[in-house]
Formats: C-alpha cells, sequence, structure tokens
C-alpha cells in the first residue's frame, strides 16, 4: 500500500508525517519538485532582512531526516507532469512513471506574476515565495547593491519585502493596483499602515497599475498567489469557483482516494460558510495532517478557517481575522463595527495604544471580524478575536470574556472587551 | 428614584456608571467606607515596588470626577452598618439613615488575617489590599528598613508582593500551608514557581503553617480573601455555598431590587456549572456593568466566569484558566492532561520557552482548564484557552484553531496548538 504525496514543504509533509505516525507499515513517498523541502516559507522576509543568516537555517527537516527518522521517502528535483487516476500513477518530467494506491496532491501556488506569466523573469525582476527565490534575491542585492527597489503589491509579502529591504537601506516604493493594503478593503487599517511606512520612508502608492517594467531597477513582484492546479485537473480533479481544488471536509477530492491540502487547495471559511482560498502555511500544515491521517485510514475532518493573518511592519503589528465591514456586506449580512484605541497595558509596565476594530452582524449580533494594530500585544488580541470567530460568538458574549489581567500583560478592561462594549451600544 | 451603591472601588463605581449611562435622570450615591475611591488594587505590588511612584498614580477617577462628568454622588468614609429592606434604607455609623429604591452591595472582601480576626494587626504584620495597607506598608519600609520578610500565602498576593519585596533587597520567605502555589493544585505549576523564586533567592516553605508571629519580623499575610457579606447577611441577604452573596444571572440577589457584584457575591463558573467564589477586579468590573445595567431598569446577564488569572513572577508569566486535573476530578470530570513546552515565537525573534497544559474531559473531549508559563507571550496563550473554555470547545476543534502565525510573533504551531494535538491523542 502506497501514499504518494507530490509536495514537499508544509502540507505535503504534514501528510506524510502523520500517515505515517498512524500507519507505520505504508509505504510513503513524497515528490517535491524544487531543491528543498521543509522549510518555513514565512522566514523568507527575514532572510532577506538578514535577520537569519544562512537560508538553511529556514530548512525544519532535511530528506535524510524523513528517511531515516520517519521511513518517508523524499525525492528532491522530482516534478509531477501528469497524474493518471485510472492508472493510479503519476508521470515524472523524465518520463517515470510513480504507482500510488492513495495520492496526497500537495502542489502549493506560485506567485501571479501577470506580464511575466509563462516567461522567465528578467534578472532584477524577483518573487518571493521559494527559498531559490529568496537566495537569487540576496545575490542580486550583495552583487548589484541596488539603492533602490519598487516592490508589486500591498499584500503581506509585499509589505514584509518592503520592510526588510528599507531596513537594507535601500529606497522603497510599494505600488498597489487597488484602493487598500492587504486586499482587506478597509481605509482605516490603510491609513495606519501607511502611516507607519511614511515614518520609515517607504512610500505607498495606491491605485497604481504598473503597466511596464522598463527600468533596470530592482521591481519585487507580490501580486498574490495561485493555486497549482494544472496537473491535478488534466487528472480529472475538480476545482472550486475559486480556482483552487476543491475538497470535502475530509480533504478528499472528487477522485476517491486523492486528497489535496494546503496552498493548491480551498478552505472552508467558518464566517461566509463558504470555501475560500486563503493560501498560508498555518492551515496548509493543519490541512496536511487531515489529509495525512485520512489517507492512512482515519475519517478526520477539517473544521476550517476564519481567514486570520498576522504581520510586522517596521515594528508594528498588524493582523485580522474574520470579515471586514466590506466583505461582510458582500457576503450579505448587515454589519456595523465599532473601532476603539487603548494601552495595550499600563503605562508603567511599557504599554502602547493598539486599535482594535470589530465587525458584527446587526441581524444576530454575530460577530464576524475584527483587525489589530498596534507596537504590542496585537498577537493575543487578534487570537482572541479568531477564537470567538470559530464559536460563532455573539457581542454580548464577547465583551463578557473572562481575559487574563495583571498589569504587567493588560488593562483590567482588555481592548477586545472594549471594543465589543462599543460594538454592543450599535447592534 | 435613587440608586444606593455601598463600595467604590471596582464593581460598585462600574454600577454606577453604567446605571448613569442609561437612565440619565437617576439620582445615584456611592458610599464608600475608605478614604479612596475607584483605584486599581491590582497594581498596588507595583507601588510597593516602586514601579508605581505614587499611590494617587492608581486612582482612576475622584468623587470630583463622578460628581461633575457622571452626576453621580460619591462620599468617602461613609460605612454602612445595617441594610433595612423593609423601610429601603441603610444606616451609616453615624446613625444617618440613606434611603433607597435600587440598591448595589458591592462591598468586596477583605484579608483573610486568621489569628488577627477582628484585632488589629500588629505594627509589623501587613495586608495589601487596599491604598491604606499598600501606603502603611511603603512606610513602614521606609522608616525601618527592615532586612527580610516573611510573606504567609502562596497565592498571587503572596507571591506579587514576595517579588516586589525582593526587588526592595528583602530577604524573602514565602510560607504556604498547603502543597501548591496558586491554590491550583499543580505539581508542575508549583515546581515551575519555586523554580523561578529560588533563581531569585525567594524561599519557598510548602506545606507549612504558621503558628504565631513571635518575632519583629516583617509579615505579608496574603492568605486570600473573604466576601464582607455582614451587613447583607443581617439584611436578610441570602449567600451561597461558597460563602458570598448568591446572585441569579442579573445580579439580583435574594432580595427583589438589591444586587450585588465584585468581591462580595458569586459568580456563576462556566466550566463547573456551579457558583464560585473567585474575587479578581476583572469580574467585579464585568459584575459591576450588569448590576448597574438592571438597577437602571435594564434586563442584561452575566455570563460567568471561568477562573482565569495571570502573574508575573520575577519576569516569569504564569497563567491558568478552568480547571487543574485535581479541580477537575474533584467535579465529577474524567480529566486526562498533556503538557508541552515550545518556544513562544521562533529563536531569530527571541522566542523563550513557554509550557501549555490542556486539561480534558475524557468521556466528552470537553476541553476543561490550561496552564500557561514562561517569559514571552504567556497572556496571549491563556486568553484562547480562556476563550475556547467559555465556548466549551472540544480538544478536536482546539487544535484547528486558525490562530494568528508570522515569525515576529509565533510559530506555525502555536504551543496551544501543539498541546491540543497532544492531548487529542489521549482523549
Amino acid at each position: 500500500m502506497r501514499l504518494l504525496v507530490i509536495g514537499g514543504v508544509a502540507a505535503g509533509l504534514s501528510a506524510a508525517a502523520r500517515a505515517r505516525r498512524i500507519d507505520p507499515s505504508l509505504e510513503i513517498v513524497v515528490l517535491e519538485k524544487g531543491a528543498d523541502i521543509s522549510y518555513g516559507a514565512c522566514g523568507l522576509p527575514y532572510y532577506l532582512e538578514g535577520r537569519v543568516r544562512r537560508a538553511e537555517e529556514l530548512i525544519v527537516h532535511t530528506p535524510e531526516y524523513f528517511r531515516k527518522e520517519r521511513n518517508i521517502a523524499v525525492r528532491t528535483g522530482a516534478r509531477v507532469v501528469s497524474i493518471s487516476h485510472p492508472r493510479r500513477e503519476v508521470t515524472l518530467d523524465g518520463g517515470e512513471r510513480v504507482h500510488y494506491d492513495r495520492l496526497v496532491i500537495a502542489t502549493g501556488a506560485r506567485p501571479r506574476t501577470k506580464d511575466f506569466e509563462g516567461a522567465t523573469l528578467p534578472p532584477h525582476v524577483f518573487t518571493l515565495h521559494t527559498l531559490e527565490d529568496a537566495e537569487r534575491l540576496k545575490a542580486y542585492l550583495c552583487d548589484k547593491q541596488p539603492k533602490q527597489a519598487v516592490v508589486v503589491g500591498a499584500g503581506y509579502i509585499g509589505l514584509e519585502a518592503a520592510d526588510a529591504l528599507r531596513r537594507n537601506g535601500l529606497a522603497v516604493t510599494v505600488v498597489e493596483q487597488g484602493p487598500h493594503v492587504l486586499g482587506r478593503g478597509d481605509a482605516e487599517l490603510t491609513k495606519a499602515v501607511r502611516e507607519r511606512l511614511e515614518r520609515f520612508r517607504v512610500e505607498l502608492q495606491l491605485n497604481t497599475r504598473i503597466s511596464a517594467v522598463e527600468r533596470r531597477e530592482l521591481v519585487i513582484l507580490a501580486t498574490g498567489l495561485r493555486p497549482n492546479v494544472e496537473i491535478a485537473v488534466e487528472g480529472g480533479v475538480e476545482v472550486g469557483r475559486t480556482g483552487a481544488i476543491r475538497v470535502d471536509e475530509h480533504m478528499e477530492t472528487n477522485l476517491p482516494g486523492v486528497f489535496a491540502a494546503g496552498d493548491c487547495a480551498e478552505a472552508p471559511h467558518l464566517v461566509t460558510g463558504r470555501p475560500a482560498y486563503i493560501p498560508l502555511g498555518t492551515t496548509a500544515n493543519k490541512m496536511g495532517r487531515v489529509a495525512g491521517a485520512n489517507a492512512a485510514g482515519r475519517r478526520e475532518r477539517f473544521g476550517g478557517v476564519v481567514g486570520t493573518a498576522i504581520l510586522n511592519i517596521f515594528g508594528m503589528g498588524v493582523a485580522f481575522s474574520g470579515l471586514s465591514v466590506e466583505h461582510a456586506r458582500r457576503e450579505g449580512f448587515s454589519p456595523v463595527s465599532a473601532r476603539i484605541a487603548a494601552p495595550s497595558r499600563p503605562g508603567y509596565f511599557g504599554g502602547k495604544p493598539i486599535t482594535v476594530e470589530l465587525v458584527a452582524d446587526a441581524a444576530t449580533r454575530r460577530l464576524l471580524g475584527g483587525s489589530v494594530w498596534g507596537e504590542d500585544g496585537v498577537e493575543g488580541r487578534i487570537n482572541v478575536i479568531a477564537t470567538a470567530l470559530h464559536n460563532r460568538m455573539r457581542v454580548e458574549d464577547l465583551e463578557q470574556l473572562d481575559l487574563a489581567y495583571a498589569p504587567p500583560f493588560a488593562t483590567v478592561w482588555d481592548p477586545v472587551l472594549i471594543a465589543a462594549q462599543q460594538l454592543s451600544k450599535m447592534v
């Protein structure tokens, strides 16, 4: 009985490792098209910045580790070009065929590169998606010592790249075709990010479309990801409306015994109730675990996501979870929102102002989303909001949460509770 | 229509302020027996330590503020000695009678002082409950320059006092009659606290009962609180099994129109499903708000507590929420627990080891409690656990929470999720 996994980063290796734990007798083979496996892609901006000195520090485990410690065969440089489910086999680009009994598709995503789609990027144009991308960019920075850079896209990769390049002394401009940063449709959050960027002399140009990259200037393309679904689709795997692979709650595709997980697949969004495409490493790991368990014979369920994300922009944490007002309206809710600013903890313990915005549905009083930004205590607050969203909490219950308080850590009324009180008056 | 509030610290003033917001026409009178109102009692250890320079910095609002800004009459030094509900009046110690239409009892609690019960404490023996207590102790430290201190009780007040005194250069011994710190019945947590105390050369003596205070040594009594219920009970208000005032979910006592809130009252515990006595400032504020709203004619509900607490011991955060294994067993659950240690965030962002222990019921897989300790990121993790407890989450849902991840803030598998995974294997 062979479990074959296509993709050796987050979801693929989570699936393989979980399947191994459940079934020691299973043969498990992982095929990774790149040179590296098991790396923390979210650490790439910090390798670029220099905080992480060597790219290898981001690698969690080697193929040798998986072979020796987990009895999992990991092949790098193994690119799958087709899947034949009737024959239960995949074909590699060299023509080799590999049989499977169960298959996990964890082919990930790739950067949207627009004008460059299908072509090799010019030498001064970069993406920041793989370890190889980061190493290529790092080498360019060392060799060419560029003085300025343009980052295309104000999503989290773009903003993290802008932070890293600025800290390396480059003059940085971030160009975003939409009216807001982070795809959040939130004017206040955009304003806070813009102010932070300006304070560190990074220029933000919104509503600006790059028509062509003409100058020999360093360009980082960070305009989002698209799922790698081509070989899956050609093999008969169905995609959903988001364009990513459609899976059921067991991470199984329309083909029995074929699972998908990670950045190539949809995940159910617990607030909208519909499948979403939100490629993130945390979700990839969770989906991978469920796919691996079920490929090994279990019947586990992936509950879904609430769209939580966080990033650091020049020392300011910016986080959100669930829906913005704009998104909630598009989904047919009647959103109301409240936004407050309060200290993260008492001043005598170094508290900093923190902004919390909460969104609820006026019809049901259900919490729909929230965003948090500030220099201190952002991660803890967004995680309370995320946990509340998982549980479909209503505003009146949120405002009574028994959160931890002592002066070194928080104020007696936590900012989340203050925001919930404000919102409670409005729904 | 007069709302009378007995007690002018957390619950009493929250009730008064909320009632005022709801009904601008209500006459509101607050009677406070002490000299100070509206102070953050949780900040007292930091005044003792010296981080908070002046006691007045802990005062949030003055009686003048309440009179001018809120149209609330606050009388300090006004000690209520009896309540006559049939006559709808209270009597002050000077004999003055004050009428009420609605009454909120927020008489708080007082330190258990054992052998000294009823008597004035000797000049070298202190409690740390009121602003006056802290000022008296601070003056003693300045005048007498004591070299050593004994703290009786290893609850959070005792441990915070030990930290503050040690930082002032005193040799400190903490004496606790029970086998564990923080009343938590948790050997591992006790071990972590003991190690921390020893590292900062504070001696911890467990299972030790103080029979008498003989030497002229500085003694801090921190052996817990008992609710101030005497005048309420004499006035016909019923107490529950915990000894604190029994209230319904509207914070109303057995006497119609008489509400109770804060450290004198019970609160429903959402994990045990029974009333609990857990006197804390956060809960007092929340109960006060509900009592005030309902005294002003609303019909709001206080959901209850999950027993969340946090404290800082020489730079280590220690927090818990819900039930320990021991407590869960006493409540009739079949508890299983898992404990893990993991970095609070990646090492390249200064992550520190954090320990998370989770307790679940084997029969239902429901989360029952958790504890967290470490030098970084403790408050955020305990708040996720607290929010999960409010929502009666099961272990398999907890382990899939969509928590925020980026390297400056967390690891890709948050310690709470790792602990939940471990626990999931056991239930």
